[in-house]
């Protein structure tokens, strides 16, 4: 059967001061009322149960996780005690599901995207689902560029494999790094490029398969894990043993090297709003260009991100600035280094003012 | 004997949003852990008992002021039910005062100006007060101007008249307007020329006698709310009549006009800290220029006025810019344009957001 596994265990500095450790970004309503995990997970409503969504997160938001997803079982939210990347998180949930449903295949996103047509996104996750349902092997799915980002990494198509409906598989060539910007136009114009969204499909024999040949200590560490689930100290065991798997990507740690791994290109609208600037695409603009939320008075401003969680936001004057309002902090950064917000973070530490963080 | 009367009815817009209608100025604490009108009247104390300290304000405010000065008796503050300019203010202020003690002497001051030197002020004061206790007329005490500054009046010197300790009593020739930036410049290289700083010094009886013979509406105004302090009907008469009251300042409808005026010139360092840029002049300075008060994190950034009032206020790679934080509302406007925080407010009324009016 087909399941879900969101993955919500970022930690999103990046919208400080919107997140926080306890309110990171999949769980902030910044663009629509609901946050970001719930979105996706209504994105998914008609493909997936909610009994057969899995969340994984981390022990901070596993609450707040299970608060905006009500429908899902407690059971199916699963607490990593630390991070260690993607290639842990989706091991760990596949044994979850495994467990229970030993031809589970799996859908894998991130639980803070945006997806601009749900019709397509459903279309297209069914058609991936099915081909590894028939065929196996490990699918991901690549976003057509529409412009030379260099702040992405890339996937190149292979041979085309299959069609199922209007999408048409491929086989996976290669995991391309992070362009230059000279890179980034060739692989926009080449036609053969796409964004890797980390959003994949398989069965989870197929996953657990390739995580024992290429990562064995990875998969026999998360098989202790499994083995403990029903038992007395199973979260004694996870706390013990989680935080000794290797840290490696699913990107890095399984696909670059998995014997049998499909792309399926979809060009649907995507964002994987990474910061305050990407936002701004998905905000309401006014005549002078400012993309707000909130309550934002802007005389004579043009061209700046204004968002407000509460507070009224007024603003004389000024361009092309990022200012986010929270009733205990607040931030001012020129869109051009808004990625300075991780620094702003780290001298908040610095200064001890852990409350805002 | 001595009085003072402080003026507390000002709106103070020019600090929203640290300012609010129920929160004016006087009532912040901005510069140090007390408010304006406390540094007024902690700056008196010495000089006159806080039964002798007479307290003009508005009646949103009234209470407030009497929580700030709990050593003035509640009947010393008075409430206006409506601003009607200054005149009107020193008049209300003269009748309750003169009916306590018909030899009273006034010493009448802004609420919300910073003085530097405190003893220089209080000799200052002592010296204006003596010489209209012994020789009546109306006198204004003039500051030192220290650049040419076009936002203020400017008070003219005349001859010599006496002196007093270190003081030099002149008298007054003329009120002149704010000026151009040149003439500025030539009023401040005059030596004749001095900040009029709104601070004065008089008999009640010499006041009340200028203001019937030039003022004879307001004088009949105010002596209809003289007569009724004792009634039952107190508050009726004063709420029916004093918005009738001719509106004008005390420069321009009592001074200029006065048949006998001085001008005790000062040097203090003096500012009535009229806009959000010129509290930086208050306020500690970081090695890069920027001003804060509040938990601020300011990187790469120069030359700003930062203050917060409880959010913590994180900025990066801004210059000159004015930001303001508190919990409820946030404004963001260069330096050069702070003056127009004033249609910020008028926006926000516009738009119906009371809440942080």
């Amino acid at each position: 059967m087909l399941h879900a596994v969101i993955m919500a265990g970022g930690s999103g500095t990046r919208f400080w001061p919107a997140s926080r450790r306890d309110r990171p970004k999949q769980l902030l309503e910044l663009i629509s009322t609901a946050p970001l995990l719930r979105l996706t997970f209504e994105r998914l409503e008609t493909l997936v149960p909610p009994e057969r969504v899995w969340v994984i997160t981390t022990q901070t938001t596993a609450a707040a996780c299970g608060r905006v997803l009500p429908e899902v079982p407690g059971r199916n939210i699963l607490a990593e005690p630390v991070g260690r990347n993607t290639a842990a998180c989706v091991g760990l949930a596949a044994h979850a599901i495994g467990a229970e449903d030993s031809d589970a295949v799996c859908l894998v996103l991130p639980a803070d995207h945006l997806i601009g047509d749900e019709d397509q996104f459903r279309s297209a996750m069914e058609a991936g689902a099915n081909l590894v349902s028939n065929e196996g092997g490990l699918l991901t799915f690549g976003i057509q560029p529409t412009r030379p980002e260099t702040g992405y990494g890339y996937l190149e198509l292979g041979e085309n494999h299959a069609r199922s409906g209007q999408w048409t598989i491929h086989h996976l060539r290669a995991f391309v790094e992070k362009p230059d910007a000279e890179r980034a136009e060739e692989y926009v114009s080449s036609g053969r490029h796409l964004w890797n969204a980390g959003i994949f499909a398989w069965r989870v024999r197929d996953l657990l398969a390739e995580m024992g040949r290429q990562l064995p200590d990875l998969a026999a560490g998360l098989e202790r894990i499994g083995d403990a689930r029903s038992s007395a100290d199973a979260t004694g065991i996870l706390a013990e043993v989680y935080p000794t798997l290797p840290a490696t990507s699913v990107d890095h740690g399984i696909m670059e090297g998995a014997r049998k791994r499909w792309v399926l290109p979809v060009d649907f609208p995507w964002s994987d709003v990474g910061s305050w600037p990407a936002l701004a695409d998905e905000l309401p603009t006014d005549d002078e260009g400012n993309a707000s939320r909130g309550r934002i008075a802007a005389l004579d401003s043009s061209h700046n991100v204004l968002v407000s969680t509460g507070p009224v936001l007024a603003v004389v004057g000024i361009e092309d600035l990022v200012v986010v309002a929270t009733p205990d902090a607040v931030l001012v950064v020129p869109k051009d280094l808004a990625q300075r917000v991780k620094d702003v973070v780290d001298r908040l530490r610095d200064l001890g003012w852990e409350d805002v963080l």
